[in-house]
């Protein structure tokens, strides 16, 4: 007999608690040249000091700094120009009082040199004299040995998602090779009668498998690996076989497809009797989504199991809201950013929530003038249709009656928008 | 001699409007299961109705409309049940007046039925009776044919990105090939004597190639294939040389590193002496940016390049604010969406901006009770680590002052964020 508990409907926080019991799927090492877009498995220190020496950023004059104190237009100091520093080579020489070096940007500086004056604020005379028009202060236009990154410091913790720029520090530091976090594995399985594979054609009453392509785009966008397992027959022993099979291939398993309570029925009948699995959630207070589960498979450690809802929109709304969190979790990633996927915008018509539960309503941006406004895009969570006009979902949290026309909302974008 | 026009710095729009003279590089077929971010080279039209037949959204019972009507709870409509409509399958029989047979969600209507009452509102008696305790109207809980999509309709034009809801919306009709354009390839070239690959030991005055990592971790990120060509020593033959080299091998050439005046001369001198070579831009209004360069390369059809400055953070502003809509038309991408990558936040303190120039200050964004706060992250451009702390760019537009503490402001976040 299921508890009680699995038919009380549970919020995405309380959903989303239920990760914690879930990890990283495996470590793997990998060149810097692919790391982008991959996850840290662990922390990185600077090996060395960036820049490694005194570094020239502006083309000029490498000076003493007190040298030039008290130079202006009117006031020109001179100094004697002693050569030029070679790029990518230590210079020649040093800097005595009064004298200086031709420097490019990114040219070390000489011993006794500590800023360079900008090329636009000297002369260079025959004798090979340089005026100089304007005083610098020790330390300008020059970067100080590890001024970048100091040698010992943290660079990045366990779980940092790499960007380009994080590529860019690790390739200055020379770290060519990195453990990140595997991608996670994401068997798609797709139930239900009615649904035929791609290359079919529907017979009357029949759909092909467009959810589970939805899912799995969703998924390679959010840096997993989709597996697409097929369509599975509306039958105990089937579905049983095939998630226990999933079970060896899977980090993670979706189960899309079946929109009728029979199915969802079998579905959690099929989970229960694995060994070692554990329903944490049937039913979610959220629309669309409600008929979301969610389970716990085997226990070394046990792998998440996450049933959507038949209808397209409501199960590419809970991939969103539900499924990325869980992918970002599997994945290793240390504090998501809260806002990378939330625009503001100005809502164009009233909306009223759903009672009891979290409501999600799809939007399309619309750009008039200054103003971003948020076009509520109606129609049945079966359409697939209205989720293509749409850029995004505003939330409506639980409790909320609704939101009014011209109220400022985040509109949570969907991906590759 | 370079005309004085090269010596003017151009407007952002300036640069932009230079790049209708590229197109997109080239059409390949794939799979639908590859397609998920890619854009489409020709429009596709809707083969067939979505969904094929009038399709049940509901568990319940197909009725004929006015069979319900004035059911309620107190005054109760009684239909009889004639069995259940088979799953994936045409029903066996119609609903007469007067009749109803079971649907599950997905299921397809029977002849003469035009809605479906929810099973919540009704009640099987032992005799085969169906108690109706709400009336439906024509069309409720059902999907009609091709409401989701009408055959014929025009489902997507050219230029369309392919989002997770395009492919499942390509999925359910059943197009599992589809033309995209190809991604462009990008060929990244670093020159300056000072800059050594990243397996070396930086000697005196030596940095590694750590703008090309940058660069080409963009351009993935951005949909195009990064091809890292190495190294260039400062040398006006091996520059041409390379570059001639680079055109058979690109769409696009990214010239990386030389931060000096010189290096920057050279690379335009190199650029001049290719045949059909034309130098578009020379300087731009951007802080940072400044040296940028654009110029097309030869003429069937023209390639373009784009110099970046040799500083990091100027290289990576450059890529986020010319680069990446210059990859974009390459790619095909029809109106890309304006405020994909924009959030509004609020600014912590006052900026000045830059006489003359288009400035972008990074910014950490910062939460804070319900106050998304954009930090500046102060720094010299030569730096990396400031680009690290940072979440994005606010722009300060030109012939502006500046931005106010408090002021509400867009800000661009880097990819990844």
């Amino acid at each position: 007999m299921p508890s009680l508990e699995f038919f009380r409907l549970q919020t995405r926080e309380e959903v989303l608690a239920h990760y914690d019991r879930f990890g990283p799927v495996g470590v793997e090492e990998m060149d810097l040249a692919d790391a982008g877009g991959r996850v840290l498995a662990a922390p990185i220190m600077a090996p060395e000091d960036v820049p490694g020496f005194l570094r020239a950023t502006m083309d000029g004059y490498a000076v003493r700094a007190q040298d030039t104190f008290g130079a202006g237009v009117g006031t020109p100091q001179y100094l004697e120009i002693k050569g030029e520093v070679p790029m990518g080579a230590a210079p020649a020489r040093g800097v005595g009082p009064g004298e200086t070096l031709r420097v490019a940007t990114g040219a070390m500086l000489p011993p006794g040199a500590d800023a360079v004056v900008m090329v636009e604020y000297t002369a260079e005379h025959p004798d090979g004299t340089l005026e100089v028009r304007r005083a610098v202060a020790p330390g300008e236009n020059v970067l100080k040995p590890g001024e970048d990154v100091a040698r010992g410091e943290l660079l990045f913790p366990a779980g940092r998602r790499l960007r380009p720029q994080e590529i860019g520090l690790l390739a200055a530091l020379g770290i060519r090779r990195l453990a990140a976090y595997k991608k996670p594995r994401v068997v798609i399985l797709s139930t239900g009668d009615e649904i035929i594979p791609l290359d079919g054609t529907p017979a009357p009453g029949q759909v092909r498998d467009a959810n589970a392509y939805l899912a799995a785009a969703q998924v390679a966008e959010w840096g997993g690996l989709p597996l697409m397992h097929g369509i599975i027959p509306d039958d105990f022993d089937a579905l049983r076989k095939t998630l226990a099979a999933a079970l060896d291939a899977a980090d993670l398993i979706l189960i899309s497809g079946g929109s009728s309570v029979g199915v969802r029925d079998l579905t959690l009948t099929a989970i229960k009797d694995l060994p070692d699995s554990e329903v944490l959630v049937h039913g979610v207070a959220l629309r669309p989504g409600k008929p979301t589960i969610l389970a716990a498979l085997g226990h070394t450690p046990p792998k998440p199991l996450l049933g959507l809802p038949g209808h397209p929109a409501s199960a590419a709304v809970v991939m969103e809201v539900l499924g990325r969190p869980l992918l970002s979790r599997l994945a290793g990633v240390n504090d998501p950013s809260p806002w990378g996927r939330t625009v503001t915008a100005v809502l164009s018509r009233n909306l009223a929530g759903a009672t009891g539960r979290e409501d999600y309503v799809r939007v399309r941006l619309r750009r008039e003038g200054a103003t971003l406004w948020a076009d509520p895009i109606l129609g049945s969570s079966g359409l697939l249709s209205p989720l293509v006009k749409s850029d995004g979902l505003v939330m409506i949290p639980l409790g909320v009656e609704g939101r009014f026309k011209e109220e400022v909302v985040g509109v949570q974008l969907f991906g590759g928008s």
